[in-house]
């Protein structure tokens, strides 16, 4: 069986996103634009140089992520939404969708589908498994969500990429998460953020 | 004239020292006994792994320390205390102690001499760069001292040694600091902790 891991941008002092989130604004009050181009500029400015950490992100068999960094709708699904990521979402595998409203799978370009799990954060991650064979689960965010996986203990993995900056509020990684060991794997300096994995022990 | 850094010692998510602090367990709840062992095991279990990162410490012209960091002594200094660290402590310079309650200096052996500061932490930080001379200051912490500093925009500089554990409580870097703009400089994995450095920018 593949390992889970969670894999996620950080400011230095740990937020995820801002608070706010809006369509246009998915990562609120970010301290920029709300686009989380900051937090997110080591993929998008730099990806020669991060290749490594990217392309371990599409080795992964299946996904999970919660609501809110799905869309920024609340709710029933009363309106279209299919994600921030256009026609063709970069995950190309089966994406399970934490939600507390029922919808029917959206498949999508290139291999991605959108599954929608009302069942709670153990049923997710069960069909993500099964979804990814021997392939490794990736939980992808937001925090909120990581800090779920975390707390119930069923993660093996932290691949954390921690930005240059603070952001002083905003939804943290950790925050109700009783308190881990962990092992560190290895840590990998670029010019704008630090690559820090680790496994967590029991 | 020198620059001003701080140093400190933070778990994953951010602690350097969890509550409940005493004479017996000067770190309080920090997962252990309360002597900061794990997090500090960087430096007494693997010193030679991480000498850059101790010597480092030893360049400081003068030291700035709030009073939590100096001793559990809390309001006037009405009981003998000198510090944990025995009567030749590592400074081996002028460390200036934040302290609301006035006390004449007290010279240790090897060249450490404890100055209290009541006027607060621009004072201090006056008070120890004129005894730095040319030298650098470093900020030792805890973290709420470091706050302070980070707050009022005189840090220069910010080097993190990272344990590999979540604490989940106690005292905060970066809480309540206003969003830090930062330049990362340097970091560099060991066994036990990732060592980060960044430069604070305007």
């Amino acid at each position: 069986m593949g390992k889970v891991s969670c894999d996620i941008t950080i400011s230095l002092d740990g937020y995820s996103a801002g608070h706010h989130q809006t369509e246009e604004r998915p990562f609120g009050d970010d301290g920029g634009d709300g686009s989380g181009a900051a937090l997110h500029a080591w993929m998008f400015d730099a990806p020669e140089e991060n290749r490594a950490e990217i392309a371990r992100l599409n080795t992964a068999g299946a996904f999970v992520m919660g609501r809110n960094m799905f869309g920024p709708v609340r709710g029933a699904w009363d309106r279209p939404w299919n994600g921030w990521w256009g026609d063709d979402p970069p995950f190309h595998a089966p994406v399970f969708v934490l939600t507390h409203h029922p919808r029917a799978p959206r498949p999508m370009a290139g291999g991605t589908t959108f599954h929608f799990v009302t069942e709670g954060v153990t049923a997710a991650l069960a069909r993500a498994r099964a979804a990814a064979d021997e392939g490794d689960v990736t939980i992808l965010g937001g925090a909120t969500t990581v800090n779920q996986y975390l707390t119930a203990g069923l993660v093996d993995e932290l691949r954390l990429h921690i930005a240059a900056f603070t952001l002083g509020s905003g939804t943290r990684l950790f925050d109700g998460v009783p308190p881990l060991n962990l092992r560190q794997l290895t840590s990998r300096p670029t010019s704008l953020v630090t690559h820090l994995t680790y496994r967590v022990l029991p």
